[in-house]
């Protein structure tokens, strides 16, 4: 067997993420390597910290890069801050409210489902009534943006309800992070996790999560150690925080983190509210070509997120064969449906870099030559 | 707050890990980002399998790399393959043998620990000795190369006392893997770990891992789910095998496998002996200069790791000041101890594409002049 390097093709990448990564953020991850222990690298921690802070607009202390993807990022927050006695309600409106139910059970907690439809947002008058009936509940866990479905939910009211009721809060913003408004602080979020390739523009790998004062206490208390030994945040926590000297938990992804620290300084440069009216301007502008091309939103426009255009798919057309079509003919990656959206929705995503005009462009034309051709 | 780019110094790695990286693989990490279910990536992806079991020197189907650092590979083979009706045996002789029991106690499974003394191999006699006092065990497991002592243990040997009484073997090589001789299916290893930093000289954040097909079994027939959903090799399988189609478990790092792709390209072009060979040849040039320099090895020769160099730190100098030195005066990383042995060792690092006349050189220089001046 012969082995030779790997050259990957340039692709436009419009799915559900990885999104496109810029030149900038993929030539900060090519510097070279120094020690995850070295007195500069952990000064570049301390800024991705302080950046991760603006763009979770949080004070929180506890911000900081997960070693892992957005779905380790979920475990993360769970593992820590819910044990077997907890009682925990999840929202579930895709596969990632599914995941986080999965998570719950691998737990041990007491879990308690509110079911919401696909494409829609988590519905808060539910919540509520869960929360009513459920006094006990001690956490409340929901996503914020839907990557499965393209639906936006109302975060900020939806956490409201769960402080009414003394709940701690895990909040997924794996695709909501950059993309649309999210601020940590004002809206009471104790625990939430993100990913590094979705509006980040990232490359795809490491999870941004933070913990409130609130989730640390009960981190704290905890009488039960940690199931995982990877992602217990007591022990990672000697490695991020803490004035000068850091403790060894395991080596960081040095590369991973410099690319991350650019991506963050870009969007520290852009602005937050300038990244998400980015956002909304190009899915405005995706949105009215998509009509004129007859391919309908799945999400009512009021629960939509500008960074994931999920579209139903027309009868009469074949999805792999569109997909490949746009893949080799235009070197343009769209997302398949998810789940119950197997088959029947595509996933245009518009996320961090990607959400320019000349992507929205290209998407259209090649979209519209594809279904001619196919 | 204003935040700019990070440029990292160029520093030459001699520690114990990451090691020094190449151009040729920091180049292809910043390769353009493809999507993770990209027909080119999935390709990209067998190749990797089939680079991993040379290294590994095993037919193992399941041998794939893992989207986290070597300590999520270790959680990944225990959480995988261990439950709670598991008896374990663990040898502990350093900080990564204390790590699997740790794993073994968030399992709640039973545990026997065989302590060897820091610094030396394990001592397959007080294996045999345990096992034939825990007829009942199940699973062994033990580290082949201590990154915290530069012990070298006989994984041949112990691996088959393990068989001899039916346990199933979990063995750490982190730092063993492409550095000292090491043979997967000859030896009858059923679960190994290692990390991309150490002596396959990739950037640090992923973790190869290889299990027999009687581990396989023993996933398959568990009665209680993985604890971790992130590591539960069981759904991770359905993206890493099986032809042409993938199904989604989380994004992997598309980047960091460009990577990792390449240093096993290169390795595979040195051949897998030669760079054994070249790790010998390199620690025997640096051995003989430490010792000029009265530094004196802490492990006897015979179980000394080539890769891994630990010396005494001689009473009359200061083991902060004088890596301060090394790493201000010549941009050269050397490592702390860890654990017993901190503030008391050194730790000299010859992985990978670090393995070179140049850094023997650099270092024996470095070191010379350091203990002269402070």
């Amino acid at each position: 067997m012969s082995y030779s390097s790997f050259i990957p093709p340039q692709r436009t990448l419009m799915g559900p993420g990885p999104s496109d990564v810029s030149a900038r953020v993929l030539s900060a991850l090519a510097r070279p390597t120094i020690g995850h222990l070295d007195p500069q690298f952990i000064t570049m921690m301390d800024e991705v910290k302080g950046l991760l802070q603006y763009a979770f607009q949080t004070q929180n202390e506890y911000t900081i890069a997960l070693s892992a993807p957005g779905s380790a990022g979920m475990e993360a927050c769970f593992v820590n801050l819910v044990s077997a006695e907890d009682k925990v309600v999840v929202c579930r409106n895709g596969v990632f409210g599914a995941r986080m139910i999965e998570n719950v059970q691998r737990i041990g907690a007491e879990l308690v489902v509110v079911d919401g439809e696909w494409g829609r947002a988590v519905d808060p008058q539910q919540l509520e009534d869960a929360l009513k009936q459920h006094s006990d509940a001690t956490v409340v866990a929901f996503v914020h943006a839907e990557t499965s479905t393209g639906a936006k939910s109302d975060a900020k009211t939806l956490c409201q309800i769960a402080q009414q009721y003394d709940c701690l809060t895990i909040v997924d913003a794996v695709t909501s992070l950059g993309g649309i408004e999210l601020k940590v602080d004002e809206w009471g979020i104790d625990a939430i996790y993100s990913g590094s390739q979705k509006c980040l523009s990232c490359v795809p790998g490491i999870s941004p999560i933070s913990f409130s004062d609130k989730a640390i206490d009960k981190l704290k208390a905890r009488n039960v150690p940690v199931q995982s030994w990877f992602l217990d945040q007591s022990l990672v926590m000697g490695y991020w925080s803490g004035d000068g000297k850091r403790a060894y938990h395991h080596t960081a992804p040095v590369n991973s983190l410099y690319a991350l620290h650019e991506s963050l300084v870009m969007l520290h440069q852009e602005g937050l509210e300038n990244s998400w009216r980015r956002h909304q301007r190009m899915h405005d502008l995706l949105a009215t070509g998509l009509e004129a091309l007859d391919l309908h939103f799945i999400v009512p426009a009021a629960e939509r997120l500008p960074q994931l255009n999920a579209v139903t798919i027309p009868e009469q057309f074949d999805d792999a064969k569109i997909r490949s079509y746009l893949l080799n003919e235009f070197n343009l990656e769209i997302g398949a449906g998810l789940g119950q959206f197997a088959g029947k929705a595509w996933r245009i995503g518009l996320m961090g870099y990607a959400a320019r005009k000349e992507n929205v462009a290209l998407c259209l034309t090649a979209l519209q030559e594809a279904m001619q051709n196919t």
